[in-house]
Order: C-alpha cells, then sequence, then structure tokens
C-alpha cells in the first residue's frame, strides 16, 4: 500500500483537467483517460499516465474519479460491460464522481459499485473552470461518512468549500438546488439591468450601489459587470446550465416538487438557446430580456 | 449659520426613529414630526424637539428629511398647502427624502421645491430596521452632485454604502432595481428549499454547501436560515415589497420593459397576501411554494 492512494481521473476536459493537475500538484500519482484521448495528452507533460479506457484506468487505481457531462456518460464509464470502471475496479477501492448528473443515477451508479465492494461518492462542483484551476471548488458531497472522511483529503486538493449533504445521490441533489439558485439570481440581475436601462439609468452605478446590500448576490457582483460591458463570453454555457435545469426538473417531477419560478427562466433560456446563444455564457439570458424590451 | 446644521426629520417609524437617533448620536440638533405623535415622543427623550406638522418641523431647519411609506404621503408631506413642507422651508435650505416611492413622484416634488431654491435629493435605502439600527444602510441616491456632496455627512451617519446615481429620480429607480434583485433572489432561496426538502434532503448542509459559491446571496445566507428554521417574522413585510413591486411595474411600464420573472414573483407574493400573510416577512414567500408542493 503507497503511502499516497494511486488515482484515476476519468474525463479531463474544462473541469477534469485542471482537477487532475491540482493532485498531480499535491503529489499524487493519476492515471487519465479522455474520449478523445488528444486532450488528455498535455496532462502527459505534466506527470500523468494515459489510459485506453475507463477500464483500464481504474484497474490499478486506490480511487477512481471522473468528471464528465450527463447521466449516460457516467453509467458509460462506470457501468459498460467491456469498458467500464466496474470490469477492472479492485475491491475496497473508493469511486468519486464529479459529474452533475440525475441524482437517482448517482444512487444507481453508487449502488452497481457496492455490489463489487467499491464505496461510491457523488461529489458535483460548483466554481467553474476557474475554481477548477485555483483549486477554489465548492464540492457538494453525498454518501457514506466514512467514504467521505476517506476522500477529504484529495477534495481539500481541490476545493475550499466541502459539504457532506447526506447519503448517496444527495451531493447531486443539492447541485440542483445550487443550479436553482443560480438561474434566479441572474434572472433578477438581467430583470434590474434592462429596467435600469430602459429608464435611463446608468447601469454601473446601479449595480455599486445594489452590490453591497440585501440585493446583493455572487451574480450581481460577477455577472452584472460583465453584462453591462456587453460581454457574453463563458464563464459557465447556456447549453449547460439548460443541461442542469433538466435535471431540476426530472428531480421536481419524481418528487412532486412545483418550481414555478425556476420554471419561466428555464424557458427564457430556451429562447436564448432558439436565439442561437447556447454556447454563450449564462449572463446572455439577458440579451432576451433586453430583445423583449426593444434595447439595443 | 451654526456649525452643524438643524435638521428635521420627518417620519419617524420603524426606519426613521433609528435614523433620527443616529443623527442625534453624531450631534446634530433633530427637530421631528410623525403623523401619529405618540410615536414621536420617546425620540425627545434622546434630546430631538416635536413639531406639530412638517411645516412646523422644515420652519427652523437647515437640512429636512423625511422616510415615510409611499408616494402620496411625501406628496403630502413636502406639497400640502397647509401643512406641508414647501408652505415654510427657507430658500437655500436642503431636502433628503429617504422613502420608497415612484422615480416620477420624486422628480414632481423635487422640481416643485426648487421653485422655492430647495435643492431635494431622493435618498431611499436599503437594509431594514437592523441597518438603520446600527447605521449600516446602502443609500442610493438621485439629485444634484452638489446637493449630494452636502448632505455627504449627513449619509455618512447612517449607511455604509453611498451611492450617488445619477440626477432626481435615480435614487429611487435605482432602489426598484434592489427590489427587483430581492425579489429573484428569494423566489431561488425558496424553490431551492422547496425541491430540497421533497427530495428528502436535509436543507441545513444544501444552504451550508451553497452560500458560499456562485449560487450565494444576501437572501440566502439571511433568509435561508430563517426559512429551515421555520421562522417567518419580519424582518421586511411582504405587504411592503408588494408595495415596491407596484412602483417596479409603473416605472417599467412608463419606461416600456418587460420583466417577466419578476411579474411571476409579485403574483406569487399576492398568493401569499391572499393566505394572510402580507405583515410576514418576505420569506413567507416559501409558505405558498411549499403549498404548490404540498409540503407540510
Amino acid at each position: 500500500m503507497p503511502d499516497k492512494p494511486r488515482l484515476a481521473f476519468i474525463g479531463t476536459g474544462i473541469m477534469g483537467a485542471p482537477m487532475t493537475r491540482n493532485l498531480l500538484k499535491a503529489g499524487y500519482s493519476v492515471c487519465v483517460h479522455n474520449r478523445t484521448t488528444a486532450k488528455a495528452r498535455p496532462l502527459a507533460d505534466d506527470g500523468a499516465t494515459l489510459a485506453e479506457s475507463p477500464a483500464a484506468a481504474a484497474a490499478d487505481a486506490d480511487v477512481v474519479m471522473s468528471c464528465v457531462t450527463d447521466s449516460p456518460d457516467v453509467r458509460r464509464v462506470y457501468l459498460d460491460e467491456d469498458s467500464g470502471v466496474i470490469s477492472t475496479v479492485r475491491a475496497g477501492s473508493l469511486a468519486i464522481d464529479f459529474s452533475t448528473i440525475a441524482p437517482a443515477v448517482a444512487r444507481e451508479v453508487a449502488d452497481a459499485l457496492a455490489d463489487k465492494d467499491v464505496a461510491m461518492l457523488d461529489a458535483p462542483v460548483s466554481g467553474g473552470d476557474v475554481g477548477a484551476q485555483n483549486g477554489t471548488l465548492s464540492i457538494m458531497v453525498g454518501g457514506s461518512p466514512e467514504a467521505f472522511q476517506r476522500a477529504r483529503p484529495l477534495f481539500e486538493a481541490l476545493g475550499k468549500t466541502i459539504t457532506h449533504c447526506g447519503p448517496s445521490g444527495a451531493g447531486q441533489q443539492t447541485k440542483l438546488c445550487n443550479q436553482v439558485l443560480c438561474a434566479l439570481n441572474l434572472a433578477g440581475v438581467c430583470e434590474a439591468i434592462v429596467l435600469a436601462c430602459k429608464a435611463g439609468l446608468d447601469p454601473e452605478p446601479m449595480l455599486a450601489a445594489t452590490s453591497g446590500g440585501a440585493a446583493g448576490s455572487w451574480s450581481l457582483s460577477n455577472l452584472g459587470p460583465k453584462i453591462a460591458a456587453g460581454d457574453f463570453e463563458p464563464g459557465f454555457m447556456i447549453d449547460l446550465i439548460q443541461k442542469d435545469l433538466r435535471l431540476v426538473f426530472e428531480s421536481s417531477r419524481e418528487a412532486g416538487a412545483s418550481l414555478p419560478a425556476t420554471a419561466l427562466v428555464h424557458q427564457l433560456f430556451a429562447a436564448a438557446q432558439a436565439d442561437g446563444l447556447g454556447r454563450k455564457g449564462t449572463q446572455a439570458l439577458y440579451r432576451v430580456l433586453a430583445d423583449l424590451a426593444k434595447l439595443d
């Protein structure tokens, strides 16, 4: 048994690559796999080893980690009979999935791994590519308290706010709540700026006056100035928050919840997608509301 | 001319009384008037003098201040021919209104006072009774830069974030943007907690996990824990945010803006009022959304 656990990291995209770099910097050995191999290759220069499949990456790992896009990707990475983690993973090892997926799928994959004596944590993150690079992610964790304690040193290499939210699926459920909050905070920022501009008010002192008080939010402080400056580059893309809001509504349907305000913002984001803004930052929601008000 | 300007303060309610106390503490002499005289009387013990009418309070003042509820109250306090400030106010003095009212009414009253050679600032505040007590209000100011500079020492005795937002009415317009932000941030908090509770997630770790990141807001940090604890006491009452949102929609109609998400939340607050929750804190919006989801 080595001093530090040997790691596998599957999915080295915009989030996974900088997370892997932070683990390498913290002195871990990491074997990486990415569906598009070319994207994983630069990590070899930083000391990672490359694997051809999730199964190959997991074969020698004490902890298997993943960060992919959606529920079917997580199912494939872990459960595929030929190439999935489940075909090689060693009893007693630990799995941590950082993707944002349906809580029900997180529980399904965790149950399948439990049959192989592998504990699994769902650990979706918030904080974007900048948070991944700087190791300042918020990490919302579901799973057993024992697995959470075991994973804590790894989380501390990746993030700042690390919260155990409950049993398997609770991390995903918390992330969905997080996205409800982000969507509505942003809608407020967009409508406030539309109202300001249409009423002839300079949005910049408005943002300065409101950011520090009871109206304040991360969205207001970080996305408000981008909107005022006409900067709609991502950050976090509309197509991705729409994927997350789809998961919110799958979850709310199963749970029997009604989320009217989130539903409205989901539809306004759909209008942004219809207008070709899906790959812009979420703050491009402003363009839809500005168009409604015939603002330039 | 005394070292410090002599002040009048009209409207010594839940906001005006602690604001007056902070001015007295800062060494100003203050003559107060309140429509219900009994409410002003305790301020006499703190050193204020009492006046029978706005006109009487303003007669000897260098700066006339007010903090009342709505546009008609401000019109009456300043413009009533018999008892209003305008009947006694001295040329060269300054007027500052801290109420939240229609930007158009703020401009109308400022124009009427300008004819008497009195400069007026609209200076609505955010931060609630606690901010008024602690002198930590956010103050959003509209009016001339000269009048703003003249009022600055007074603002500094009352608040922390003091912003000159533009010409007459711009303070009110900014406050309306502030209320749009508060309404939508709160809707997000309520729907996130409903989703958490219905999905069987403990809301407290959810609030802890989301408050420090991209989902964070003043509403989440301050009202989220109250909702989780079942505390719906005001704070800021639903009836008052509904008054402010009415002003938002008057303004957006005049300006030609469309605010669909704010409109939805305004209607959800109306459901709360219909359910007898108008005098509860704004966080009682949660009760409407919890009822929709048949949560206890």
